[in-house]
């Protein structure tokens, strides 16, 4: 996950897609306010502060606002009177314990912000942790844009052969002609439909009553954008992250979970590293693996037929452990 | 909220718009099974067990498991060693007393498992309830059935001028028969597209890939009808009745929290019946509200202008007292 | 709730006795250091930052951090991308409208951290709100301090007679002095034998191998002082002081609810305002109430043994009514 | 964690120390009467359900009431219309590939119920585990029985010299019996003391008001037991043991989690079975020690020196591969 250059500041013709000139405007105007303040500041964060960092084709995530940094999970942890801050090496050091003992609250004492723009499919597989603070964007009350996500063609995919829930080949030719001029005519017909049942605005025709928004928002698909404001503490941040940043997660949403990533790592550096070493990068093995390891170590030769392994377990296994399975 | 005939016995004709005749033999299959058990058990809920309630057009719920009962909320609130029960009236008179002094933590030692069927749209509100536990079908694994929610025409509504989000007039004759055609072409189309698209099955094209489920499925609207097990406490389930049969809700989740409604009445009675005192025909009175009705309980007649509440909180007070705003 | 003196600024002696010299030096240095920042700052939270608020006789309440503000709530139930004020009479207007109509989400979009000292007994109670986020002492790594909770004189009640759970008469001369003597005595004794147990330190006596600090703990009595890192979004808070705020709450955690509802006021001052009106100061009729209530309005003059409630229904709405019983 | 005998049946003497003749009756009571289910029921829990396993010296456990089964949680996963099971073995299967893979909202779908009595520095630990229900015998309400932990001579234990939160020897002789009565005596002197400050009962002293209940509590020790219902589903009670039946939890909670792990084997043998390969046995390793292990596979001697991980981690990764440090 290197830090691609538009995270920090996206292309103008970029930004021109996801928000208007207006919004643009007034989020550069609140970027200039500045306030004196005696809580815990990040300044490498103040950097990324409420700047759109474009996700997908018209989304994006921004930071609105933060609480606490690398020295506050520390304090958590001693139950401090000052800011708990020893030297910069103690801290990291105790952060590391930390989270390789699986000790969560003092994580919890950290607190993020996001404004996040999200297909609806992948704001629904979002809204499965539990654990957040969530205001979305209201259809009852107000009107979606006609913005749909449509695959770069790269990520347009076949269904996986061996992987009941993951991608396959890439499509092409014709075939991904096809398939992108379908979600593009089907996104956009039912958003065309979905206005004129609501018969609202300046091409109102009087004749016609129209439908009413909690209704009419019926007719749109699921690749539609629609947006809300997303808080959660670091720990269960770093769930979210642990699932969604995996190769097993459904690129969309990990598009969206690499973005976060970024913030974080910019946010609680040490934190961040530690969680690299001790979830995102480890590798959990079972008792069973277990017994296999040890006579690996001791030198013998483990085939699948004499580990007790089911195949799907031996190969998940020799995949960790980077060896032939 | 009468005891309509249907939650109890849904038509023959109903239940296969619903299930399949295989569905229907396999959840018959598994109500003829009786086993002893020593836990709390409650007869009238038993009589509903399985059995789909059918709610909107294609959906439904189906109470699958439960834990407790009226006894086990008294248990609760004794500490005690036997079933709590002392006399029946007793008992009641606590639930009571509990339910007006919001002692929540009884209510969550009951719990109950529904299976539903409803809507993606409707899906979206509810899971929103973030105190319960939910597994949904998966479109990532699974292929969604061509079943989507067309509104009964009495439910056909435009926007309300008075309410940002509710519905006002029914929709009539030509205008209401455009919209219906309008979303059940779309709907279908969409969902066409989408087998189009996964080209699996039977009438698989030899020349195409397809594409990957986990992408197919954004081109399908939000009124397509998905299924999910859904179990929560008492408690919980409660506060979920309380916002999702309210007036105010939007008419398509009443519908299922009328029918979850059902069966917890049938379920655990003396707690229901205090809810409904309680909680559904209770009204809360400001401060500023209760000092204007002290002015009136004094023989004052005081106006609106008088109050010195706004015109929506005066005439909020007023409807809630059954006086003329 | 008005606000003592005491509450901005503890006097040196009070100070004195909850926190070392240099406890309060390392405070003071962090209340001075400044740093800019584009995050919502509110001026009147500032000031109180980092400061403890003496709360019965050796505890405190302060604040370290927060996130967000009123503007906050108005963005997030708007989701919109500045700041979300438009006019203060308009943003308090639509707190005003969330509040009574129990829209939560929105108040949930502000964090505040605090740093609580507390009587094992009180933190067992404040414990029970489990929508935070919690870091205390540990007493398996650490020793705690010699300093329990002695009532003052006029919080030294007998039993009521009337409510199961609450304190009557005051208790007064050779008695008081009786019971003050008794706890101080307890407290003191078991927290001596505590050290004496654990035989650690410049007494060690060489020839014992002292007790484990995870066991010796056990012989502490539930008046001892502990202390916890506790956080809270702005929603669960509010819930917190309605339960503990209220007359019903014991006295011990209303100590500490009251100082809490001070920094809110300074906090968030428009969304604490409703919350007085709506919430603190509001008044729940049940449906046999109202129906009750409609007749008195009607001009009729309802009796106990006519209303249909119970004694005790009756008399708890005639007081909310301000009418005799 | 063989199954001890007195785990199924307590030996009379035992129960008799925890429960009064009427409470056993009422138990036994309850356990003769079975009444006719249509859910799922699992004759091994049955066979537990209501009974008292004794833990520590006054303390117990007792499953109150049960949903699911292990077929519950693969109709969950599959959303199945019937009850889930096809084969057994595939049942298993399936339940270990969720266990395996972190799909927890499966596990989500089963609940259990106890009656715990527990020492109050327990109940402590017990309670920051959030994801539950809890409703415990109250101390405003009513008056403790005076019983309270004393260690087992086998648990006496030194302060570990190696970890700061661990134990170490074992005390003996006459330190031993020292701590005891130490431990005896101030919880004895407190609770008598309790009940003085109360003054109720046949023995109270009508020339004193007595203190009242919430107050006079605060005169006990943490030692002193007190008793609760508390509720989880699966997944967070499978969380709950994996720290708590920990070695390196304290040696008081890791009693209760053994004995709930035993009514968890006989509830759900395939999910607990997956458990203890995937969760109690299994073992993380961050990607440093990953990196480690692979120099190893490739025949490498590594030594902590060369391993690029502190002394600590080293240690940790040798004692889980079960090699010299």
């Amino acid at each position: 996950m290197g830090r691609p250059d538009w995270l920090c500041k996206p292309p103008r013709d970029m930004q021109r897609a996801m928000l208007s000139a207006e919004q643009l405007a007034e989020i550069e105007s609140l970027r200039s306010a500045l306030a004196p303040t005696r809580r815990a500041t990040v300044p490498a964060l103040e950097d990324l502060l409420f700047r759109p960092l474009p996700v997908l084709d018209h989304g994006f995530i921004r930071v609105i606002d933060y609480m606490g940094d690398d020295a506050a999970i520390v304090q958590a942890a001693r139950v401090s009177y000052g800011r708990g801050t020893r030297r910069v090496s103690e801290d990291a050091g105790l952060i590391r314990y930390l989270m390789r003992h699986r000790h969560s609250t003092p994580f919890e004492m950290c607190e993020i912000k996001y404004h996040v723009k999200l297909p609806i499919f992948v704001a629904r597989q979002w809204i499965r942790h539990r654990t957040a603070n969530v205001n979305e964007y209201s259809a009852r009350y107000s009107i979606l844009d006609r913005e749909f996500y449509i695959p770069a063609p790269a990520q347009l995919a076949a269904q996986s052969a061996s992987n009941r829930q993951g991608r396959g080949d890439v499509l092409e030719g014709a075939e991904a002609e096809n398939v992108l001029a379908m979600l593009r005519d089907d996104a956009g017909r039912s958003h065309d439909h979905y206005l004129a049942l609501l018969n609202e605005g300046e091409t109102r025709d009087p004749n016609r009553q129209g439908l009413a928004r909690e209704l009419a928002r019926m007719n749109l698909t699921l690749n539609t954008y629609t947006q809300w404001y997303w808080k959660s503490d670091l720990h269960n941040l770093l769930n979210f992250l642990s699932l969604r940043a995996d190769p097993h997660a459904q690129y969309e949403i990990r598009a969206y979970a690499e973005a976060i990533a970024e913030t974080v790592r910019a946010w609680v550096p040490a934190a961040y590293a530690a969680f690299a070493d001790y979830r995102l990068g480890a590798v959990t093995l079972s008792a069973p693996m277990l017994a296999v390891l040890r006579r690996m170590l001791d030198g013998e030769t483990v085939t699948q037929a004499g580990s007790g392994l089911s195949k799907r377990e031996y190969g998940e296994m020799m995949a960790a452990l980077g060896r032939p399975a």
